[in-house]
């Protein structure tokens, strides 16, 4: 192929990587990818916590150099950038439109930044979208076309696959299931300014706030010994058997659930993928989650979808960047 | 173009109709239509109370020789028959999944009944997926691509069109808007079998529960005259000021609006198109549906999309219908 290629260009062109990078709030994680999804290298970083938005790009050029150093010593050309934030993107100008966490970007057009310091094409998406294409490419929907993916972090993101295309939303904002109303009176104010959001149910900040909040009630649970609680704390203690523990997976299970069941009802996907840090929960939530699911979705789109746990770990995003800029050319995702 | 077909085929091809019907649970509506949306010839009859599928099938064999008897003496022939259901359609198969309100047809094969009887192709489609796409055809989305439909009638029904294209899930029951949880909680039971769902608040019927659930708090509502109840009664009620009605429809634009920002959040269209007999109460739930919308849903999905009142009434799902007829060989919608 590479030499067909050379025939037309005259220039040797090496075998193409994409360089996926996953640049959160706190940290920014990249790697080399190749056509069939094998990761060559990878780095992580701190983000820069920076007021302008050259202080990313820099940081980007610099991990993109050090990918390209290495993939250089071993015969690979890096063809293309993918990086994937967390806020809303329009991806088609290549823009990130709102990004909470890294706020020195919102606005800002950082693909054509890259693309003007790194003379090749870069593209932009939403991580929790990636993470939805790298769990059908690589992952727990391998072979399906019509998956959603739902992702239990510090907040909780979503990413609808439709027939093998990511929907987007006419402004590239669709798949906000983190803030669907699992209980609107419920009365739990959320970030995004609603209340009962399934983020306040399901996040591992959630996890952590409902453990504090139901804590008075559990005298002896083995939770209050510790002040800087945090969910992956909560889910060993449940694996012990501490009943405030296991009642707290026990809600989020019930909340999750009921946002699932939406979810079937409305898209009637072939799978729903669940991924992120809460994740490691499963066992203390999957009953309760499946138990909503029974209830409440209607039973031939409930019969029909799998409910399975996301297989891509922390490179959903990072794989699902990397398929979107080979899909670039293909438009393919 | 019609000559230019007739010399390939050695026939005269008369100007083309297609046979639309809105089979409902009470009435059997059919139609006429051009591929410019026009309705040539309609009739209305009551739904056979049939036991056999035969029955429904030969009711709608002699409204399609009914259509065609009017239409060929004004020259026009029938190419068609497009057949619209209250219920789960396997569309590619042309079989009706399930139909509560019509249950002898659950599992029938009708359009390759209808195909059999008529000799001409035949398709099904769900009665509120086809209300969308005759919205988007000949209603208030006109020019969009991508809208998503609620019907408030005895029921709620949903209809979800992304870029042009229908979206009816894995197995044909997407877009069960009606049956996303609203309030789930809140503990009214859904004949679907959940609890707290979209339509136990915002439909026809639940707005004549409400009412009566309501009229012991309200003695002096002149909705107490009355026995029989019905949602047009409350809303003409609510028009002169009676508190009641006023009310019930305030509560029912919240859920209708907790709904809405879900939909907003999750799918991001262009517009929302709200029909149904309930939309005649437009005036007096508008704006708490606004509120809770703003509330709710992301600022800037919210600032994009339109609600508004469908503009077909009636004749939405037959004219989605036909243009489902007439879509099929470039399968555009």
């Amino acid at each position: 192929m590479s030499d067909s290629k050379s025939g037309v260009t005259g220039e040797r062109v090496q075998p193409g990587l994409v360089f996926a990078a996953d640049l959160g709030g706190t940290h920014l994680r990249a790697a080399t990818v190749d056509e069939k999804g094998k990761i060559h290298f990878r780095l992580k970083q701190s983000t820069p916590q920076a007021e302008k938005a050259d202080e990313i790009v820099r940081a980007l050029v610099l991990a993109v150099r050090a990918c390209e150093d290495q993939s250089a010593s071993a015969g690979y050309g890096i063809s293309a950038i993918s990086v994937v934030v967390p806020g809303t993107v329009n991806v088609e100008d290549g823009v990130i439109v709102k990004a909470p966490n890294v706020p020195c970007l919102d606005g800002f057009r950082l693909a054509a930044a890259l693309e003007g310091e790194l003379k090749r094409p870069a593209i932009l998406e939403n991580d929790a979208n990636a993470a939805a294409v790298g769990e059908m490419w690589q992952g727990a929907g391998r072979g399906l076309s019509t998956i959603v993916c739902v992702t239990l972090g510090t907040g909780v993101g979503g990413g609808i696959i439709l027939d093998g295309k990511l929907w987007r939303g006419v402004d590239g904002s669709a798949a906000e299931i983190g803030h669907m109303g699992v209980d609107p009176f419920g009365g739990v104010a959320c970030t995004c300014g609603s209340r009962g959001c399934l983020e306040v149910y399901a996040s591992a900040t959630a996890i952590v706030r409902m453990t504090r909040e139901a804590r008075p009630r559990y005298p002896s649970s083995e939770l209050h010994t510790s002040e800087h609680l945090t969910s992956e704390q909560i889910y060993h203690a449940g694996l012990d058997g501490d009943e405030l523990a296991l009642e707290v997976f026990r809600r989020m299970g019930v909340y999750l659930g009921i946002g699932l069941a939406n979810l079937i009802n409305i898209i009637n996907p072939s799978m729903i993928v669940i991924g992120g840090g809460v994740v490691n929960g499963w066992k203390l939530f999957e009953k309760h989650m499946l138990q909503q699911v029974a209830e409440r979705a209607f039973p031939l789109p409930a019969r029909r979808v799998k409910i399975v746990k996301a297989e891509c770990g922390d490179d959903a995003g990072l794989l699902g960047a990397a398929r979107l800029a080979f899909a670039v050319e293909g438009r393919s995702v």
